[in-house]
């Protein structure tokens, strides 16, 4: 399989050794909408680039609770879902397809094996830890000096660009699942929105009816 | 200086050049307690190696507040004081010598220059930012999932580990740069915690005076 080259700037580095090794192990795979990939650093998946779709990577607490970590996109790599290459990755994340998602997987051994090997292709997948390591310390920093309602402002404004409307078809509850919040503390929130005329509230609809005062709290400083 | 072969496991797997390479650029250095090292993605002060003493690594919010990442003892490599190396690295951390700290720095650049050309390296490298990324995303998850009160409890029983004593000579405005709140917000709790016969206050000093009450509180589900 040819097509893994792009997603690897590096790729020209590797020994056509290394390159078949790569290519001959990765296989397509289709995760529908809904799909939960890996739950633990137990599970390892294998590496996955993302041809088409969205994931994301949340933390789930032991009461169920859970928060969004990050969100992958088309040509994005998903290292996570295969953290126990690294034996210090010491901690539990949980990807889900967020819509019908295209990746290539690449399996752990394979991708460890010529890691081990290969001096370009460790640094690369350095710079894909770091670039996650560096959404997590941006999420720690909304998290410790951000109110949730410059949070909660933030994540409809992104939302509603994601899927290109203002009438986001979603769950108080769900909300609460990407911020770290409980549901009733989302609606309470929204139905301030709503009473400063930002957002409509109807059954699992939160309509954006003033993008601009969203986006006024989300940058006040 | 052949005394960073210790810090490296992967130190036989260098090439003597490599070893000559990092040895030949490392120097020793004496950090007062209360240095500040580094802050931000701009200064690259370099790898530094940990022979003795303390360092405390803290983000910082644009109204000046703080909260400890992590901590690194003896033996401790500080990878973030070279965070250069990693372009994908984008966020300021900030170090600070807790305790007179003597370290071997070796330059980013002969650092960076020999982890390009070693795969070993460059792994273990990977390793060290893996450890840090779970430190984080343990922080996270404190942050997110626990209250203030067991992070306090936490706090205390840590910093008596480390201090070995009861007695904590630490203002609450330090104990809130911790643990990421301000220093009212800590007095409040501390004297709910002397109310429950916990700790005892007076000026510049925290008692510990139920350890073990502490201790449950910490481990309460």
């Amino acid at each position: 399989m040819n097509s893994i080259a792009p997603y690897f700037p590096i790729w020209n580095q590797l020994t056509a050794r290394q390159q078949e090794q790569l290519s001959g192990a990765a296989i397509r795979r289709s995760l529908p909408k809904g799909t939960i990939l890996h739950g633990g650093v137990d599970q390892c998946t294998g590496l996955l680039l993302i041809e088409s779709g969205q994931l994301r990577a949340y933390a789930l607490s032991d009461q169920g609770r859970q928060i969004t970590l990050y969100r992958l996109f088309d040509r994005d790599i998903c290292l996570m879902s295969a953290s126990c290459m690294v034996r210090s990755l010491q901690f539990d994340v949980t990807i889900q397809a967020e819509k019908d998602t295209q990746v290539i997987q690449i399996p752990s051994e394979t991708y460890k094996t010529v890691m081990e090997a290969s001096a370009p292709l460790a640094n690369y997948t350095n710079e894909i830890m770091a670039s996650r390591f560096t959404d997590v310390m941006w999420l720690m920093e909304q998290v410790m000096w951000k109110s949730l309602d410059r949070r909660l402002a933030e994540f409809l404004l992104e939302e509603s660009a994601l899927e290109n409307t203002q009438k986001l078809r979603i769950t108080h509850e769900t909300i609460g699942e990407h911020l770290g919040s409980a549901g009733e503390v989302i609606t309470k929130m929204l139905r301030y929105f709503q009473s400063e005329g930002m957002v409509k509230l109807s059954r699992g609809l939160v309509e954006l009816t003033d993008p601009d005062k969203l986006e006024e709290l989300r940058d006040r400083s």
